[in-house]
């Protein structure tokens, strides 16, 4: 579970304004050049899965069933790779689907596919409807809202709470508006804000009367096996809790190897119900006649189990962890009892989800801009760009070595003060 | 040029029909188990690839631009493999993407942008459109007719020619019907009948008027490399003559290494006008951050350089020409002079084209089936799998080895003579 710090409180006094003016101006002076806006993997990470760049190897070309890998078909993608993450991803490995390098490919084309044909139990497809929403979890994923409003999908949004999405607010939305057709929810480690869907949170999902009957959760598991800590938590066991609660076509699962194996060159999933896996099946033996099944050998023969990713992680998370620990130590010391800012300290995934002055986090972004911190756009975590408080700031430390995080944090924190002491004036 | 044998005269007489019967028989009691559905390369031909599966190899992971090619990014591809495969493709490397492992799905992709979003120079998308058509040589690639009947895009079909499609009935249906909004041309050693598209016909199809402001050529250059004989022959320069006639952005060129390097594992690329590009990455960069790097890094180390492809395709080709000149060597053996079949000897590409006694065409395939040989379903080389005249059959013939390649088509010609005296009787 994800542990924000105490909220904010009234901003610095503005009598700090020319001390923090020139503090400033010497970190101008310093010329950084640092990146913090992606969710990338640090070469130290990708260094991990180095074997897998002279895989299979000369002569290895089938996989344990007998597949030739190099030819086509294979729809499914490699029964053995399935087995693996089927036991990592908690559903039957029948249900998974491994196919190519980006789970968001396979969001995209699940929206195409709902959009031009509809989904199971559509009475036309969406892309008729008049009008049709999604419920976004605030603040949440850019590259969700993205593929919103790429299609027209009109987004309202739910807060996160450190349990995921509050789902009696979805359940209100949900129960009475017919053109809500699904929601995004990224369970696990969630982007930004560290937040774990709790298993009860996971259960009202999937049980809550929608007025709509074929509501789909977007079910974005990211990050099901990316632990900052020894306390590996268990993502809900969606699929499962969905069909007990009679509404097993509800949740599509997502999921890649792009932040285990290679960001560019991993594996993606999708998991769902018989009637789902069949629907997009169905749709994608039109589109594709097969997965790259040497990619999908290649991961098989590295990990081999799923232990393998597991004791695999663990060694992502060596790496991680001092990132993670530096963002909250620096953010400590230099914020901890100024009440300008809140942030999170997530137990998994790619983010720290900041919160400073309401008002100020398009000034901070500017300011840090301004002294070679690159950080995501203020507003990029809410749908259309738009934070309503203005607040809150998602910090990527994944990428840069330790000491750059530990520069970029000092300078964050510096953009912070001043542009909260800037409000204040 | 494709050069079809001379057509066919009335069927053997049916007083043939018990020895045929035997004949048939003596067949099913050898118990075969040939296929010759799809246009698969061979164990021979996938193993010509082989140093490509240890590749990039250990510490190998920076493209020579110094790209790491392990990490997200990078959505037009690397462009040391763009640039071998636009000299290869005769097109601009900065129009040309490469992506990921089928040009099926970027066919695929391009229908579903243009339905949902439109295509430069549309009033609206396709998908609002009361009726869209497109136009279909035939015989040609059943999945390309799959993508139309998926998207509820009516097909209208006209001769193929040695030189490519009857350009002058193209001309005749797009002139007046707004609701063609494209065709299909497989420009090089066509789909199943080897024909070329003529610089001639490639200017006129790209100058011809058309009621729709935003037609497109749906143009698969799926076999541009890939010659059976010592004249390798040059595809159309169909962006240029485009671009020359006024109308750039009406071809959209695809092409993959599916049959170069890997089936299942290849690079897939689309050329097209500067303002198509734009077109097609804008929606692109909603579905993905970026194309398999690593795996085009590996066809870059591989193949180094447009000769390297060329050298490549030689080798494919010695595999290759044996077995289709078995094809033509059989049937001309078995059915030369008997009036019930013409054939195509193809100068390149997987295919060649049957066309049996009119109305025996399912039959064959039927016949065929049960005697062990697996061909490609009567029909699926027109529209909805309806061939007017019930007569072609497309045989691949280049995965099963040599002997069986043989020994199939001597099956088949036992059929053909067989469906052709049942017709006669």
């Amino acid at each position: 579970m994800s542990t924000p710090t105490s909220p904010a409180t009234p901003a610095a006094p503005s009598a700090d304004l020319p001390a923090l003016r020139e503090e400033y101006a010497a970190l101008q002076a310093r010329g950084l050049a640092l990146d913090l806006t992606r969710g990338k993997p640090s070469a130290a990470q990708l260094d991990l899965a180095e074997p897998m760049l002279a895989l299979p190897g000369l002569g290895v070309h089938r996989d344990p069933d007998g597949t030739d890998v190099r030819n086509y078909g294979g729809l499914a993608g490699l029964p053995g790779l399935r087995r693996i993450f089927a036991e990592l991803l908690d559903v039957p490995a029948e249900q998974l689907l491994a196919l190519g390098n980006a789970s968001l490919t396979l969001m995209h084309d699940a929206m195409t596919y709902a959009h031009l044909w509809g989904v199971p139990g559509s009475q036309q497809p969406w892309g008729r409807e008049d009008k049709i929403t999604f419920v976004c979890p605030v603040p949440g994923y850019d590259r969700h809202f993205t593929v919103c409003e790429a299609f027209g999908v009109q987004m309202v949004t739910v807060p996160m709470t450190p349990d995921g999405p509050d789902a009696e607010a979805v359940a209100d939305l949900v129960a009475n508006d017919p053109s809500i057709k699904g929601m995004w929810v990224v369970p696990t480690y969630a982007n930004p804000d560290g937040a774990v869907v709790s298993q009860a949170v996971a259960r009202r999902l999937v049980s809550m009367p929608t007025a709509a009957p074929d509501f789909r959760i977007f079910w974005d598991n990211a990050y099901a096996v990316h632990h900052l800590t020894e306390h590996e938590t268990t993502s809900a066991d969606v699929l499962r809790l969905a069909a007990e609660a009679g509404n097993p076509d509800r949740p599509i699962m997502f999921a890649s190897t792009s932040k285990i194996s290679f960001a560019g060159a991993g594996v993606a999933f999708l998991a769902a119900s018989p009637a789902n896996i069949a629907w997009y099946t169905q749709h994608l033996s039109v589109q594709s006649i097969g997965p790259d099944k040497i990619n999908q050998l290649r991961h098989l023969m590295f990990f081999r189990d799923a232990e393998g990713v597991r004791a695999h992680m663990r060694k992502h998370r060596e790496i991680l962890a001092p990132k993670f620990a530096a963002v909250d130590r620096v953010l400590t010391r230099r914020l901890g009892d100024r009440g300008v800012a809140t942030w999170t300290r997530p137990q998994g995934g790619y983010f720290v989800s900041l919160d400073v002055v309401p008002g100020t986090a398009s000034r901070v972004v500017e300011l840090a801009a301004g002294a070679g911190i690159a950080l995501t756009p203020a507003g990029a975590t809410f749908p259309y760009g738009r934070d309503p408080q203005g607040s809150n700031i998602r910090l990527a430390p994944s990428m840069p070595p330790l000491a750059e995080v530990e520069e970029a944090m000092d300078a964050v924190a510096t953009c912070v003060l001043l542009a909260a002491a800037e409000a204040a004036a």
